[in-house]
């Protein structure tokens, strides 16, 4: 076969994928750019579709799906970043339930609420992954958790721990999780996060990096970390850390 | 005054500071953008040699120094990000010596051993603030801490912890600190950091993202994060998190 050209229409679809939410909503798939990552995906059981290959560069083996030769200099003008990896995946997104999601007592759950920066979602995917978290739920208004920067971010983690995108925090509610927010303001009265009971079945709620959480929301209790620094020390990807991991040491205890 | 334009000297200079280490250091000055960043300087303490403005902007009050007004189009030139904030401060580096690190028995420090990414070097920063040591120290080949992108990701961190830098970890022994290594690794038979006594004069080291620690150095001990992810769940800024709060509640308790 030719490699493929830029004009061609499968590459024209690939360099929609990579860039435009819509598309990946539509067809229901996701970029995953570099061998690393796309093992990680295999490994983890998603369905790869295809592979596009720069001259010189080989697929990753055991992985479905066809597998297309790009031409020189194609890569360079789909890929998300300026030094392109020379394999790019398209992956099927899980289709996933929320009735999927462990109905054990003691399942714990991370919601992002409108977090805006992929670094910070993809910290928290793996802070959630790396602690056993049962899923991971984004609100309407979070960056998308299947875009270029936020699969990149999370390491892989993406793969791994089951995400939910546009779901309400009374949805989570009535999945039978107490909804915890997370605050550094007293005026919430919020309980220091290593004190506070975290048993039972617990989302923990972080809020958008500028604006926090709506207090217009209902929220069954309020956590805080307490620190030694300045008012802003902590940011949203270092809290769901170290929440994340309190939540992993009381279950271990 | 005429605003500066992009050929005077003092332009010049203020962009040899922005992206040269070796100016940085000769000059014994690095560059602070963006007036909230200014304003934590000012805060804490850091001497403002001089501020940048963009026409229309005006400078942070409650500083030392001069403020010089650039022409149009300058501040697009000089900036270290492509969306520049209007303000730019040169502020002169803390002249610190190693006998003001804290004598007392439970002072703790984090040391940063070739941490190559900005990114991950301005989490430790925020990361060993919050928790309270008293000192970050960074080994030589570690990227440099004032670099416009460290100070960045620090959040202001940078001006209110200690920092040296171009350490050697016989220097931190010296001081009296027990010297503890992390790693993922079985092979250092390392204790789980929430099982491991760290009371007393304790400094944390956090290895290379792609190299880790070389274990040809000398450790008093070697500390692990038990996770239930993937291999490669927690990159070095998640566990300096972790690892720092864990020094901060043995000591809070």
């Amino acid at each position: 076969l030719t490699p493929l050209a830029f004009t061609s229409n499968r590459v024209q679809r690939l360099r929609k994928l990579v860039n435009e939410k819509s598309e990946r909503t539509r067809e229901n798939a996701f970029v995953v750019e570099g061998e690393t990552l796309i093992r990680d995906a295999v490994r983890a059981g998603c369905v790869v579709e295809s592979q596009f290959i720069a001259p010189g560069a080989t697929a990753v083996t055991g992985a479905t799906g066809e597998v297309y030769d790009l031409a020189e200099g194609v890569i360079e003008r789909v890929a998300s970043t300026t030094n392109p990896q020379p394999v790019i995946a398209v992956v099927e997104k899980p289709r996933r339930k929320h009735s999927e999601i462990s109905r054990e007592n003691d399942a714990w759950v991370v919601v992002a609420d409108r977090i805006s920066d992929p670094g910070n979602l993809g910290t928290i995917l793996r802070s959630a992954e790396a602690a056993g978290a049962s899923a991971v739920f984004l609100t309407p208004g979070s960056v998308e958790a299947y875009s270029p920067k936020v699969v990149r971010a999370s390491a892989g983690a993406i793969f791994n721990i089951p995400t939910f995108e546009s779901i309400e925090l009374e949805t989570v509610r009535s999945l039978g999780f107490k909804v915890l927010g997370t605050s550094s303001h007293p005026d919430q009265n919020p309980l220091d996060y290593r004190e506070a009971d975290l048993s039972g079945r617990v989302a923990i709620v972080l809020g958008n990096e500028a604006h926090g959480l709506a207090t217009s929301q209902n929220f069954d209790g309020w956590l805080t970390i307490d620190h030694s620094g300045r008012g802003e020390s902590l940011n949203v990807a270092m809290a769901a850390t170290l929440l994340c991991f309190e939540l992993k040491r009381q279950r271990d205890n």
